[in-house]
């Protein structure tokens, strides 16, 4: 096993250095000729200019009679003229307007005689309802310039000006290449050791929105020889390629050295968190990127590299990004090694707009997935506290962001059931939700990066729900607990409860597996613990956390311990035996101001909707 | 030829009616099921869930040697801990963990000794550099709600939680007919009365944004048998129906009774301009739509009507529209009896961001190419004065038009080839032109709604250019005068000059055609008749009046006139002869702030370049 240690160059200039490489080798766009009825969303390659003139006759605009305006002159409503038969033409929209005839008048404003005269009653003026020649467009006008998107009105334009075809920038393809020995096409059932090769689709999407074309290969196996070969064809073969370098250290080695014996390396390792370990080279004037295995380092580079390859490729300059300022919801601690991107939620709550950092690390998609924004944290900073002002790079629609709303808290997988509930409303309304535990909720609406809070806190005292902590950390009012549903929370254990477990004092026979600090569920669990007078320290695996019901339930599932606090639906879900511990009251903290929030209403509204009463029901373990 | 009075219904209430008529009528989206890999861009049909963990394995997150932690208890630097052979397992990034291990220590970490032994020199933790089960995904947990886009990242969760395919909403199918005798398919040469069906391709790309396809049918010629058996099968095979009622008034009447003879029609006649002439109707669950022929009118009820349908179909609620506050430059008259719209250009001038309406009817499709923005005039409105603050809706990425540089006044072709030179530099900037005359150039210029002004305007008693305008409307100074081209201004005639033109006393030989009031070359030609002695009133097309050289070309040749002032250029692209009158001198106005912005920067670099100065050889009649 071979070990090697990497380049740390800066993003910025990183990019800088390999753009400037790919112009010099020669990288640039090609161009192809297409229908311009197709070219809807591509790019002009050169300035285009107007073949014919459009209309390119002289076009009548009305339906009625084309004359000749000398004809008509002096005509009033007293003293209309009568024009004969053969010094008028009846014309419809859009007929050339006949020789000799330079005006139409309206057929709304013409009165036929008997013997096919027409009485009109006022003068017409020189092209009068006339669609003179090039009123739209005229031969020899741009119609666009070069390097500009073409809109559908622009096709038409094309159209309009004589332009049959048009010469647009062809579209990149960019090679993907994944490799690796354990890497696997995605399938419903993999083998314990199979990764599932779904990197390939998301830069293909990525890709497609940039303006350029992904062009799979099949799955290379960990074989130098193999991975150079299809390097080879695909540089051939494409107009730029990128490597998913799977997971493995040994691999990274061979992208890089694979690109150096075909072409040039221009870094390895780039200051970036995450992302660090890709690779930016060249095979004569293609560029070749070897890309992080892990799909959020990857994501990152294809963001910040690969991106602007693509521009660089449309000469059209630097994509611009939508930002946002926000309140930072949580604190942000970076590295000094690294420029650091952290992906948050974004929601506006009472006017401002929070930023919440989403855990998970490089391995985590979904990560990404729930994303709506992403934090650049710079090289020189140690974090960022939480309630201080950033900017926020968007990665949705801001509207979409307003509309949506913000519950965090304790996790419950019928907050997610109700998010489609809304969904499925189609008002365009949404929910974004965070699990941050219970205590996380009441910081959350303390500080206004919420609408609503998810709890269910056992007071030890009273064995009363959510209650008291509410006159606690709220003692200034300004908050209402709303009524959410019951929930049988219980130990969850191996089909057929191999370990005998009876009750919570038996978790010592086992490996537990627990739940984060600040969650509703290790509250509980802190309780229990006092009161069987259990000893910590003494349960294997009490400080082994998940950050979900279903997270504890896999683990279990799995044999990574035996036993774990959780709800019944999680229980049901993974098919494990489940003891009930207790009935607990999972509730909702809103402000008083956003509880007037039409979200909020619908929010509750659907809480005690049939919909959302079947769908309990269907998930197990709830009343209401 | 029967003419029909139409409905004027307000849009809000014709929308809001028409689509509760869709609803009632059963129109609403279909799914399909896709492979999840194609599934980015499109619209989930349902709820998706992982049908496995990600990891679905505990896998090593790192190279190195898997252990079990219990063995490792206690080693420091000073008492590393020594592991023998049997009692470890090296792995590799991505391996499962193997049975009986629980924790990985990085090979960088690790001493092996030559019996083959591994020396530690700190303890592991249990599931250290593991990623364990369900890390990121896990079984049942909700991937993504009904109704939402599917982003790359969330394709490739839905491979990641063993989701292979995807049920999407199916994308709605639009079918278009175009209708009408005069209707032809583009070519690059039509004969006179035929119109160039080029509105199915704007309406292709437009039902594209809106997440639709066209799918469009042969031209249908005026036989309302014919229309009616292409609707029938139309409306078989697609989800919806465009009928493209092309421009004769007698042929929306046939749009109207077909779609009452197979269906019903909600209303005909919308209180928009342009616009007004649309049919909203549907058969059996199928929208039916009677666009009007004009190509602006029937981009207006795209946006305003059949956006709204696709909505619709995809119960996504209603489409956001971005929006700016921007001064208005120019006055705009609206009537009473309809919404209008209004098409603009936005550009940001010293940090106002003006909107300048756009001239030309509702046949102009270049008011749209050419538009960054439409201002909404309300019915009750009669006008809105320039200077006032009005809301934008935008057809553009706000970052574009702030880069855009705007240039207005006199019109000359060497205007767009500059902004094809600009857009070739690649550094993402373009210009923004439009042709106001000379006298707009100075009126834009002091109420800041442009960067730089085009003039060349001929003081009568100095014979000077520019210098004494300037002087005489920027009393106050903060402008300065930046010298453009010289360019050579003649009368354009007939090829062979069949009246014999000399000089402009002879344009009273022939049928005259101006240029609109304002212009530089009008304050030319004023000029030119006082010192002739010419009585305007004499000369035959003296106020048939157009905004660029090139329609005055494009009218001489096709005989809508003799004779017209114009420059060099537009004569030799038009193949007409010209008689020289005099150089003039075609100058910019910057104000002095504005001189000091880039993108005028940029401008005036390319106005002495040579690339500059090889178009201007070739355009002809220039000088520097």
């Amino acid at each position: 096993m071979k070990h090697q240690y990497l380049d740390n160059m800066p993003l910025e200039e990183a990019r800088e250095k390999y753009l400037e490489l790919l112009k010099n080798n020669g990288f640039s766009y090609k161009t192809e000729i297409i229908p311009a009825a197709l070219s809807f969303g591509r790019v002009s390659a050169r300035a285009h200019y107007a073949k014919i003139c459009s209309p390119h006759y002289n076009a009548s605009s009305m339906d009625g009679i084309a004359v000749n305006s000398e004809d008509t002159y002096g005509a009033t409503e007293r003293e209309p003229a009568v024009l004969s038969r053969d010094s008028f033409t009846p014309v419809d929209t859009g007929d050339p307007l006949p020789e000799g005839k330079d005006a139409v008048i309206m057929i709304e404003d013409v009165i036929f005689t008997d013997d096919g005269c027409a009485k009109i009653y006022s003068a017409a003026r020189p092209f009068m309802n006339v669609r003179q020649i090039g009123e739209d467009i005229c031969m020899g006008d741009m119609l666009i310039p070069s390097f500009s998107e073409i809109t559908p009105t622009l096709a038409g334009a094309l159209l309009a000006g004589g332009n049959i075809n048009a010469e647009v920038i062809k579209k990149p393809v960019f090679g993907i290449i994944p490799t690796g020995d354990e890497i696997v096409s995605p399938k419903e059932e993999p083998e314990k050791g199979e990764i599932l090769e779904f990197n390939s689709t998301v830069f293909s999407g990525m890709l497609s929105s940039f303006g350029a074309e992904g062009k799979i290969y099949p799955i290379i196996p960990d074989k130098k020889e193999l991975i150079k070969a299809t390097l080879e064809k695909a540089v051939r073969e494409c107009d730029a390629v990128l490597i998913l370098a799977g997971s493995s250290a040994g691999r990274d080695d061979y992208t890089c050295d694979i690109i150096k014996s075909l072409g040039s390396v221009l870094v390895h390792g780039i200051a970036v968190k995450p992302g660090k370990p890709a690779v930016l080279g060249a095979v004569g004037s293609i560029p070749v990127i070897g890309l992080p295995g892990y799909p959020v380092s990857a994501v990152v580079i294809m963001n910040e590299i690969v991106r602007y390859v693509a521009d660089g490729w449309y000469n059209r300059g630097k994509s611009s990004v939508s930002k946002v300022k926000a309140k930072l919801g949580r604190k942000v601690v970076s590295s000094l090694k690294y420029e650091e991107f952290i992906r948050v939620t974004l929601g506006k709550v009472a006017d401002t707009i929070a930023a919440v950092p989403i855990s998970g690390g490089a391995g985590v998609i979904t990560s990404f997935t729930k994303a709506d924004g992403i934090l650049r944290v710079p090289q020189n900073l140690e974090g960022i506290n939480a309630g201080e002002e950033v900017e926020i790079e968007l990665l949705k629609d801001f509207d979409k962001i307003e509309n949506s709303l913000i519950v965090t808290g304790s996790h419950d997988p019928i907050i997610d059931e109700i998010s489609d509930i809304m969904k499925r409303m189609g008002e365009g309304l949404s929910l974004t939700s965070t699990h941050l535990g219970s205590m996380g909720a009441i910081t959350a609406l303390k500080s206004s990066t919420a609408h609503l809070g998810a709890v269910h806190l056992l007071d030890e005292n009273t064995g009363e729900y959510n209650k008291s902590y509410i006159n606690k950390y709220f003692p200034e009012g300004g908050v209402k607990l709303v009524k959410g549903v019951k929930r049988v929370q219980g130990l969850m254990v191996q089909k057929g409860n191999p370990l005998g477990i009876k009750d919570f004092s038996d978790i010592v026979k086992g490996t537990y597996i627990n739940r984060q600090g600040g969650s509703g569920t290790r509250v509980l669990c802190e309780w229990l613990v006092k009161k069987y007078g259990i000893d910590k320290d003494a349960v294997k695996g009490y400080y082994n956390e998940e950050f979900t019901h279903t997270a504890v339930a896999a683990g279990i599932k799995n044999g990574n311990a035996d036993v774990g606090l959780g709800i019944y639906s999680a229980a049901k879900m993974y098919d494990l035996d489940f003891i009930p511990v207790c009935n607990e009251e999972y509730d909702f903290i809103v402000s008083e101001k956003a509880a007037e929030n039409e979200n909020v209403k619908l929010f509750f509204e659907i809480l005690v909707s049939d919909e959302f009463r079947n769908r309990l029901e269907k998930l197990g373990g709830y009343g209401v």
